[in-house]
């Protein structure tokens, strides 16, 4: 944009001014939801990218274009295999996916990786937010990178994760990969939109220092201890029988899979081939026994609550009525006329009265 | 209960079991409302246990009496300092509470140490779990130690430890102090219920390991390096002058308070004392300007806000007419018939109406 500024002053800069505004006008204009539909069908990344943009957008049209685009693509959702990457800052995720991800792309495999970054709200910054990180990886085809969506709520970003997993999917992407950082509530969202859940750990460091509880590792499908290259071979693959162990006295799996411990290199491109059979064995075992459908049946029970959640909060402060007595209640909080306690009990009473009235 | 069960046998096993289940009844029963608040201004500790249990309780019972005795302990509200400790696993965050927290102590005032944990739920384990790892402060008189309520969702868990913080308030505690994670949005959470908000680092551990995000390093008041000690003094203060400079680069803060960087060492008590004179100075600075109490606001808007989303959604999932509606619409989503998507939207409408129609 600097340089086209510079060049527009030089030449009438007026006019050509007016016409690339016009042109961007136009071009806004014409991400219908049918245009949107037909580029993703037609695997544009142009488009699939603005569509997700469309996704990530708080405006109210975007809202409702995005739920109609949503609603289309699902027909065509579903036959990928998504699968969830976990693991501390330091740990090597984006190597981990700049390597694993080139193995897929050589099998023939299209893939996506998206991300859920909780303090991308905070910080701005994110997972995957520089693309970088995985240079190799992202200027292959049939590669899609996108950052994680910045949000107000982890369950948002999460839900527009998930949403864009479809998006991904209708494109015909049939590997999706789904990055997130190794601590906290982002795990038990990924892995409620994920068939497989990935966690990579380093050998030696302590589990406390990792921030692993023993949680997240009862998730794992398949932990995978990282920079297994060099002097640090020994240590890894001691590591690896540790975990493996330590595997075997979790309570079974609703899959009935025994998770696998097992030690990669991204620098050496070490294992990932073993990694890969490993998901395609879980996928088999848990087609065979039915697990795979059931937990994804699972899944959309989760986000129906979710998404349902959304609507209902959505009905009150998408109201400019309420909207006015919250500020009215803001106000009688500040002047110490109310606690948030009996402010939110008397909100939420008046917001039922005027429902009921019919006023709102 | 084992031992005493195998007691009961030996003995005359039935009269001696009913008396027991009949004072445990008498007990429950003897836990109203007046009862707790009695007990907590009291300083009773176990009352006060009690009632921060009957808070973290999902019962509807427990619930309206939790509302009733916050409401209560509001009027004896707010004079405490309320101080917000982070950082990773690994970084000394109980250790540095030990240290810090005898100091206070020996200073004359009287400690509560609270925590948010949002891999509580998931894991079952969490901070401040092991008082054992807090030996002598939790021996020492004028010191209450509640380790991280569980719950389904971070914001919930969160506000259930803000209703802590008043009970401790009104049993006299005039230093509250809440410990978290140092990763994604429990920190965001923490800061909305704190007056200081201090950032426990290691040194040379780098950044990106410690996953402490820039947005995390903007909202301390003071950065912390720990374990200065022995061969670390030097790289500790090296340390403490980079974070130094670099937090003068940040924006100005609104509470015009220019966050401090120091270094301390738990296992040798070395400069506790400066960390304290640096919140005192906050404390100070921020009531000379009158950020202290917008601040303070500022959070009961904010809690306002959470309050009334939790009301709101309670008015769903608490109504059994709507839980069957939703286990009829869960059944159609297992059976394809709906979306998650179709299914809320259907849901959320037929919310609606039926309290329009007053048929709920």
């Amino acid at each position: 944009m600097r340089y086209f500024d510079y060049f527009c002053f030089e030449m009438d800069k007026q006019q050509l001014h007016n016409d690339w505004l016009n042109k961007r006008k136009k071009r806004k204009a014409d991400l219908t939801v049918e245009h949107l539909l037909a580029g993703i069908q037609k695997q544009d990344i142009t488009l699939l990218s603005s569509a997700i943009t469309m996704i990530e957008s708080t405006l109210d049209t975007d809202r409702v274009k995005s739920e109609e685009l949503i609603k289309k693509c699902l027909p065509f959702t579903g036959k990928s295999i998504r699968i969830g990457i976990t693991g501390v800052p330091g740990v090597g995720k984006s190597t981990f996916i700049e390597s694993f991800g080139q193995l897929l792309v050589n099998e023939g495999k299209k893939v996506a990786i998206l991300a859920i970054d909780p303090s991308s709200s905070t910080s701005g910054g994110s997972i995957l937010g520089d693309k970088t990180r995985m240079e190799q990886l992202s200027q292959l085809k049939n590669v899609f990178i996108r950052p994680s969506a910045a949000g107000e709520t982890l369950g948002g970003v999460a839900r527009k994760t998930r949403e864009s997993i479809f998006l991904c999917e209708a494109a015909g992407f049939d590997v999706i990969l789904i990055e997130t950082v190794g601590v906290g509530q982002s795990e038990t969202l990924v892995h409620s939109m994920v068939d497989f859940f990935l966690l990579l750990m380093l050998s030696g460091a302590g589990d406390e220092l990792q921030g692993i509880k023993r949680g997240i590792m009862e998730m794992a499908d398949a932990l995978v201890i990282t920079k297994a290259d060099g002097d640090n071979i020994k240590k890894a693959n001691l590591a690896r029988r540790e975990y493996q162990n330590a595997m075997h006295l979790f309570p079974p799996k609703k899959s009935k899979w025994q998770p696998k411990a097992l030690t990669c290199s991204s620098y050496s491109n070490t294992n990932m081939d073993l990694i890969w059979e490993a998901i395609v064995a879980y996928e088999n075992h848990t087609k065979v026994n039915g697990y795979f459908n059931v937990n994804r049946k699972e899944q959309d029970k989760f986000w129906l609550r979710e998404t349902l959640n959304e609507n209902i909060l959505r009905g009150f402060y998408g109201n400019e009525k309420l909207q006015e007595l919250l500020a009215q209640f803001d106000q009688k909080v500040i002047r110490e006329e109310e606690t948030s306690f009996t402010a939110a009990e008397k909100l939420y009473q008046l917001y039922i009265q005027n429902l009921t009235n019919g006023n709102i």
